[in-house]
């Protein structure tokens, strides 16, 4: 068994989106302010305080974030964040300002030779640069047709390695409406789709922390390649 | 296949262990306060601000928690906290007050029949209460015997059911320091390990934020079982 880690780092000070805070990890216990409660060898312990958005760094969507009195984190369906996963890459398709687009993704279907089935996750690749680099926040991202496809596929989850998956100036938020309802999850801030195989499926796994009434949870988003 | 979570909802104001500060989940944005930036059908989103301990709720320890310059969050060995699992129910032998042994161990795989294998994550269910009921916070954890049946079957992680796998008044914390070092990781604060089978292996994934440098990461602790 092989992990592939597909998940942004946290780091104190990182800002993963324009509208959210910069993410905090401070001192809690230290060695030093808490050796003194205890007995040798033990020399104390460390803790961290964490102060973030629910949409911080790689996270995953509840319907809430967008749809009102629907299902926040706590009560997301965990066998649609878990399970059968592709990656569909569109990069030969694709230029920075462009948006995916329901032809793209038929197009990569057909160019790798892969069968999306029912309740598969589909990751999508939609570039060939590093998170945050210049331009990062501007790109395009889904246009409304690939929410289309991803409903007429029956998808259950779907992650893509841009901050937001409709783009910033489509202010109906198209995408997100969508598909929230379904439900199908968003995945957003995914890394190292480039490390995953393009001609097979594997296991993904996203699950939420059980967070009361929030509309999102970050996330440790891993592929699992079986041997 | 089915997913049973094995975790404790995290909720604003919830003290999930008696020395880190209340958990708090706070309006970021509401559909009040950002809708008049969106277009029809969006009627703006709603997301939520997170503060707390990286120790809070259902979480896994990182060496660093009580072993200076090892290894954090971030650098955790991912396949140390995913894959085959087996459940230990010591309740038979252990009462409140008790701490669980090296004995108690040995006696619940013969009464189980099951056989514990190199590089299995362990779950032990030392109780047959109610998370956090009156009470919770003074039982009797693991005696270091124990910690020492975990190093002796080369397990990768072990998790249980209560908030400290030391017993609060051993201020050495001897089972943290003999088994953190391994590394053999450490998962508290399951809740329904009586849900679990506890005649056959089954798959357990508990995977932390990428936090760097955190000593500790709350996690969706789940068990997926397989038809």
């Amino acid at each position: 068994m092989k992990i592939i880690d597909l998940t942004l780092e946290i780091y104190d000070g990182l800002k993963s989106y324009l509208s959210h805070p910069p993410i905090v990890i401070r001192p809690e216990s230290t060695f030093e302010n808490s050796g003194h409660r205890y007995v040798e060898p033990c020399e104390g312990f460390e803790s961290r305080f964490l102060e973030m958005s629910d949409h911080s760094g790689t996270h995953i969507d509840a319907p809430l974030h967008f749809i009102r009195n629907s299902q926040s984190t706590a009560e997301m369906d965990l066998t649609r964040c878990y399970g059968e996963a592709v990656c569909l890459d569109v990069t030969p398709f694709k230029q920075a300002k462009d948006e995916v687009t329901y032809d793209m993704l038929e197009k990569a279907v057909a160019a790798q030779g892969i069968e999306v089935q029912q309740n598969d996750i589909v990751l999508i690749r939609t570039r060939t640069g590093q998170w945050g680099e210049e331009g990062f926040f501007e790109e395009g991202a889904f246009a409304p047709s690939a929410g289309d496809w991803l409903i007429d596929n029956q998808v259950k989850c779907v992650g893509l390695d841009l901050a937001n998956i409709d783009t910033h100036d489509n202010m109906a938020r198209e995408v997100h409406m969508k598909i929230l309802p379904v439900p199908i999850y968003i995945i957003e801030n995914l890394v190292n789709l480039d490390q995953l195989p393009k001609d097979k499926h594997f296991t993904f796994s996203a699950l939420p922390l059980k967070l009361k009434n929030a509309t999102a949870s970050p996330v440790r988003a891993v592929a699992i390649i079986n041997d």
